[in-house]
């Protein structure tokens, strides 16, 4: 087996300097021209090459990668898929580092000659040294220094907090459907897709964002691999660097694993296979794609608590505002064996002395709805739960939005104790208000999902 | 056991012509005045009864019940648990039809007093027929009259269209979490809460639904009942009337019955109990939470489809723009057990045509990234998919938002053929653009989650 690739083999891919452009145009809707615009805020230097533009639009555009002043890191391939070969070749011949190659044709038709040619750039990577990305992939993007190789609409702009997520898919579709999340406020920095996945996998990737001073956690999606041993290293590199993978695996059943052969035409291999490399490498399941990315998130603000404490269970208080909402959360906790013990003495009485007497000063502890018009009392009661040792985490449920100065007294508490307070948010006003600003702070994980958040609980364990 | 009620006995309560409130209040926060403010929109006669307030802001005050000009449909109670007794009393000798008690402090205390004056509460219900909401409630609202009978911030206004749904919660903030859906265009005709139940309950409202022109399904979350033979009555008269009922339990765990104790303290039944009940009756049960409005919405539009077929199955086509999702399509059709039968032959000329080589003209259709910058090919593709007699519903994944016109020609394309549409939402940006235009429409379907798309399909069944 190949091992991964590190940041040593990917570093002109991940982190390029120069960028040029095989099939740069100005035909609207074109992928070259989609491709030259996604680096518009890019601080590297850009090289379109086309054999019919000089100049337009104040971008020189080159003949041949011969003409270029200097090896570029990157080329991006908008190209057929008849002219990939020899282009590759002479990517490789001028020195340059790395190539994205979008065309499909290829291993995903199923037929001897595309499977051959395949093969063929399969070899020319491994011959030459040149790290190729695809055939049939949309690109990607490292959105913390706006290298964007490839055509999607991947998210513009990085701000580096707790929370941030790198995102690893082997369907561009996916990755886009996934990095969309960053219009309600997820922070994503970096967005890296593979399609066919002929050299660059998703497990390279892995590997070499556990480099990355930008990745917080990984959100994986995937259908196939050349080898499952090389995700299953690749994991336990993250792992060791203190970065949580979350993955959610495509192709699980019979039929989903014909429709990914006419896809990306690689092995999909069993879903019990998966299940067995994360239990073993620590990576962290998601049964429902929708749950990835706050999952990720979670785990990205955890790692960044200070002084966060080794959770062994985790114990788990709940809080609510709506008997409904921790009667659920009560449910829940039960559904993945969550512990909720009961608080001690002397946090039962500084709940009791917060609460009406007809609240609960238990675990759950119900403020009642008297929390919508005493915002002291919840606050109160959240931080004689988050300051007792007998508690790793609080849950949240929020049924309607609350202000940002609750978020933020709510997210210095948590910080305070080096917990995590998960907000629940079971508005279905989904993007409603105080869902951003509860996403952005750091003591504050936001999840849509209760199950999410409990299976998120329960596979949160003490990671050295 | 006693009869669910049916409009004869809770018409005053639904849809009342005049409504009384006790405790009405110019106190900014007061239950009363978040009351009075309710019913703003409401059309029928508003009589506020105070014994200090005699006019303010134009409304004429009352000093009692006995003061006004008629007998009111439905009297809201915000005044203190120990006053309610004697207000009751009050309400059936002045010959109101039903009554709204606020006031918590009573069963959900779990002391002998408090019991014994919840009992007493359910004792006058009966013996004077006058229809008791709660104790420990926010009440209740019929969206399509504007009766807000409750201090919750419902939502305001109904358009009655495919879709509409009646949410029945038992807990306030569960009804106010689930109907601010409305904010991304859910269609919400009725929010009907009922709290600690000591007279009418879930079961209750469900019956008189059942004789509503409004509600298109029902939305259930309920924890408790006295009777659960009489939800069985309930969901079998909706179930006759065409009504679907999609139900959330909660308290399924012995923790989660714990909490629900001190939450409105009725009995939590057993999980294995209402799973029964669920498939005896032909209520569609949901795992989760944020599932059972979209659910609740497909019952609702496929009972208004034009000459629905009897769904024997159901048998289902799949049609993507990505590789990826129509992989998840075909894993979760797999794990629900739903048919994914392959297209006609007539059906595959017509996919072969519409498509490029390297798309996939078998189900599940990847159309492949092209129908982005070709709409016309997934139409014609959705288009030959809905007129093959194999299919009884069609599901599409959409990673990024889809342009009006679009939508509406799909929409036209499902009712034309009158099969469902179901548009699978996978882009995180949750309310991106498009979401709201396709959740109106008449034709589509839309879920934020495969596995819910899937499971209501799996549910969807002949309801003769």
């Amino acid at each position: 087996m190949r091992q991964p690739y590190g940041m040593k083999e990917l570093g002109r891919l991940i982190e390029p300097t120069s960028i040029a452009i095989f099939g740069a145009s100005d035909r609207p809707g074109s992928l070259g021209l989609r491709a030259l615009n996604n680096l518009d805020g890019y601080a590297g230097r850009v090289y379109p090459i086309s054999a019919r533009l000089s100049e337009l639009g104040g971008r020189v555009y080159y003949p041949s990668l011969a003409d270029l002043p200097e090896a570029p890191d990157c080329v991006v391939l908008a190209i057929p898929a008849e002219a990939v070969e020899p282009a590759l070749e002479q990517c490789a011949a001028a020195g340059a580092g790395s190539a994205v190659v979008f065309a499909s044709g290829f291993a995903e038709l199923a037929t001897p000659d595309a499977i051959a040619a395949q093969t063929r750039l399969a070899e020319l990577a491994r011959r030459t040294g040149l790290r190729v990305v695809g055939p049939n992939t949309t690109g990607l993007a490292n959105l913390a220094t706006g290298a964007h190789m490839g055509f999607a609409e991947f998210p513009h702009g990085f701000v580096n907090r707790p929370g941030s997520i790198a995102i690893v898919a082997q369907s561009g579709a996916m990755g886009l459907a996934l990095s969309q999340a960053s219009e309600h406020g997820a922070s994503i920095s970096h967005v890296l897709t593979c399609g066919n996945s002929c050299d660059v996998d998703v497990a390279d990737y892995i590997s070499c964002l556990a480099e990355s001073p930008h990745a917080g956690a990984i959100a994986l999606v995937f259908e196939g691999l050349e080898d499952f041993g090389r995700l299953r290293v690749a994991a336990h590199t993250a792992r060791k660097a203190g970065l949580t993978v979350v993955g959610f695996k495509l192709a699980r059943s019979s039929e989903g694993s014909v429709a990914a052969a006419s896809h990306t035409a690689t092995d999909t291999g069993t879903a019990e296979g998966f299940d067995a490399l994360a239990a073993e490498t620590g990576l962290i399941p998601v049964t429902d794609i929708e749950h990835l990315l706050e999952t990720a998130a979670f785990f990205s603000k955890v790692h960044a608590l200070p002084g966060m404490p080794r959770a062994k269970g985790p114990r788990v208080a709940i809080i609510s505002s709506s008997g409904g909402t921790g009667i659920l959360a009560a449910d829940t906790a039960s559904l993945f064996g969550v512990a909720l013990p009961q608080p001690a003495s002397a946090t039962r009485g500084r709940l009791v002395a917060a609460l009406p007497a007809f609240a609960s000063a238990r675990n759950p502890c119900d403020v009642t709805a008297q929390a919508t018009s005493n915002p002291q009392s919840l606050q109160a009661c959240a931080e004689a739960l988050l300051s007792d040792a007998a508690y790793d985490a609080l849950v949240l449920p929020v049924g309607r939005g609350l202000k940002p100065a609750q978020l933020d007294a709510l997210s210095a508490a948590a910080l305070a104790r080096g917990k995590p307070l998960c907000i629940v948010w079971m508005s279905q006003w989904l993007e409603g208000p105080g869902s951003r600003e509860a996403e952005a702070l750091a003591g504050l994980c936001l999840f849509r999902s209760m199950r999410s958040c409990f299976n998120a609980l329960a596979a949160w364990r003490s990671r050295d």
